[in-house]
């Protein structure tokens, strides 16, 4: 038995989303054959229309509606944090849990398996927002970087940073990716006005138990420790 | 920090979608921004272009390209044996478990939780499509029923049917809708010549384990124990 072309299309072309496998394609497209036809539009035009109301800020290169966004412009947030993440769904993560100051969004880890280095990532983009930062914040050297930025960077180079919070994720790209930005902006501090490096922390997640923690995570909780004071 | 209006669209579309939750929705949503424009409108329109190329057999119900369906009009298959199932994606799995029969799809099974009555399915259809063969069977009370078919359904009416497998999932509401429909069949076979009525075989999967089964599989795997001769 032939399935229907229009059937078969909409199952392969879900089945190219991450995560979505032949069963669960063939169990959506079966799904929205039942759906009114609105309701099949609104999704149709929902897909079409996602990227036309998007734009990647200049600045943090995070997916808003302005360039730049509504962070990276909002004064104010704490000015002298940027959280550097891999995608724009960690700063979405990182907002709900109370995060108040700037963004720096790479786009990715770097990952030689997947031929991603560093250079298809945005952390060249990271840099030199902080050779910016920091020639802003001596005054001096300014000019020097004029060529790297943009008007609208210009406005954001306020020399306010202070630390740098790498926020990639704990697996082991993530890590790797953590300690590549780390010396790049080691090298970068050399050179001038020294930004503080922090890593997010890592240990048992709330409500964990300990004796179903791995070992890594347990040896990472012990190292990380914080004196406790009531 | 406001999400963008597209983005949350889509978002919100995806979450309709059965076995899809906000996690699922923003991942894919955020994957889709990454993708190549031209795989985006190719998504988009499969999704709207999805109705236009399908039509519901008159017939069986099944979906498909044509009424009636190709399995409908293939003189090939054993017109003999009807599966009733609850919706075109049974027929994909019995096709590929190499059934060769017709098909009756009831788009969906009985639930009063979810007030869906026997007359929100293809059951009266399928009655009906049972009648037209007795009728056709026997020759003589054709013109009795003709009123109850076009011109296509009565070229499908060959009076061959011998046996109706019930083929609907084996949880609660699938087997009290085999039990409803059985009933019903059983009352037609009192009005005329009798269809063999049986239910799928119920027991333990291939590659199953006794011990891990549960209580009503194994009953069931007892109850429909075979003699085995080799």
């Amino acid at each position: 038995m032939k399935i229907p072309k229009s059937i078969r299309n909409l199952i392969e072309a879900f089945e190219r989303l991450p995560g979505i496998g032949p069963k669960t394609a063939q169990r959506l497209t079966f799904y929205l054959l039942h759906v009114p036809s609105e309701e099949l539009e609104m999704l149709s035009s929902s897909v079409s229309s996602l990227k036309l109301g998007t734009k990647i800020c200049s600045i943090c290169r995070n997916v808003g509606e302005d360039d730049p966004c509504e962070v990276c412009t909002d004064r104010g947030r704490d000015r002298e944090v940027i959280a550097v993440v891999e995608s724009p769904l960690d700063v979405l993560a990182l907002e709900k849990a109370g995060f108040k100051g700037l963004y720096h969004v790479i786009h990715g880890v770097i990952s030689p398996l997947n031929n991603i280095g560093p250079d298809d990532l945005y952390i060249n983009d990271l840099m030199k927002r902080l050779k910016r930062e920091s020639a802003a914040s001596e005054g001096t050297e300014g000019s020097a970087y004029n060529y790297l930025s943009g008007d609208v960077l210009d406005s954001a180079a306020s020399g306010e940073i202070k630390e740098v919070i790498l926020a990639t994720n704990t697996n082991m790209e993530g890590e790797s990716t953590a300690m590549y930005i780390s010396k790049l902006i080691s090298g970068l501090n050399g050179q001038s006005s020294a930004v503080k490096i922090t890593r997010i922390g890592r240990g048992l997640p709330v409500g964990g138990d300990i004796v179903y923690a791995d070992d890594i995570t347990l040896k990472r909780a012990l190292e990380g420790r914080v004196s406790f004071n009531l």
